[in-house]
């Protein structure tokens, strides 16, 4: 590998980037699913995760063929997933989660849907790691809440939300910076993993 | 639940169905990926495993919105997968595979991507389970095979291919039945926890 002489001045200029991690920069133009799709790449190409973002699930009605080999689907529609939108592998263990954005300072549970809600508990029957990260873009702060707790309130609670400060109280904030966006498995890490440590 | 006075019937009749589990019915109307998919339906609704398919990643163009709120994709186009079709979790382990259909008496590497060698290959490095499923449609043979043993093939071998006897003396013969059709998880549960029963 070349030794760059610039490499260690482009490093600082990434710490100093870095430095500032508490806003969240959802509004800066990226959306979560942003965020969450550098993190994954980042995890990926550092070696340290696999973890992806499921397609969204079409229902394909009709494809032309303009030419020959070349597929072109000219009616589809958008299908409701029965599944989260990430799934993978850390450290071993199977990783799977959802990930929401809300502008209140409360989750409404209308934003994720009965069969993710049993998805998710079902993971966590056969050992996975399960989760929600939940981002209040008004507030600048991006959370990883254990998947139980959501389930619990989603079926038990008298409400059809969870409030902020609850998922601030259960859940964990996760560090924000250049490199990964958002260090959601710093979280898993700590919580997670913590009796391995 | 009522006692249905035919169950008896009924299940008898499922046990002769099941009787004749020597050839591969891909060809009586059913492909590879409807029996995949009619095994992991059984294992999820058993409470066994959650492995699913991925939906199929797809480019979207144009959408249009000839309702309010229903949105009808007018022009998008197949993508390639970057990850293998099927992942998710058993027996606490994460599992991950692609499965594929080969009308002749040998598996061409063409039939799989570099990127999903690849991808197979991280899996097995982050401690996953990672195999192929191999359906040998003129025999009405499914095998499933290590992807330690394709990857090696893949970029070490003189063919461009995989042969029917190299997979057989490799891999391991997938058995066929009614309930689940295709029962790769056996074949899992003999060789990657045999050392825990």
């Amino acid at each position: 590998m070349v030794n760059y002489p610039n490499m260690k001045r482009s490093w600082q200029s990434r710490a100093m980037m870095t430095s500032d991690k508490k806003h969240y920069t959802a509004h800066r133009g990226m959306s979560l699913e942003e965020d969450i799709s550098l993190s994954n790449q980042y995890y990926l190409s550092h070696d340290i995760a696999v973890i992806y973002k499921k397609p969204t699930p079409i229902q394909i009605v009709k494809v032309d063929y303009p030419r020959r080999e070349s597929a072109k689907i000219v009616e589809a529609y958008y299908k409701t997933p029965s599944t989260t939108d990430y799934n993978g592998i850390y450290r071993g263990r199977y990783i799977d989660f959802e990930a929401k954005e809300t502008k209140v300072k409360t989750f409404p549970f209308a934003n994720i849907s009965k069969h993710q809600i049993d998805h998710l508990q079902k993971i966590i029957n056969h050992g996975g790691i399960a989760f929600v990260i939940i981002a209040f873009t008004s507030l600048n702060e991006v959370y990883l809440i254990d998947a139980s707790h959501m389930i619990n309130d989603y079926y038990h609670s008298q409400r059809k939300s969870i409030t902020y400060q609850k998922i601030k109280d259960l859940g964990h904030l996760i560090p924000q910076g250049y490199q990964p966006r958002l260090d959601y498995l710093k979280v898993v890490d700590d919580w997670y993993f913590k009796e391995d440590e």
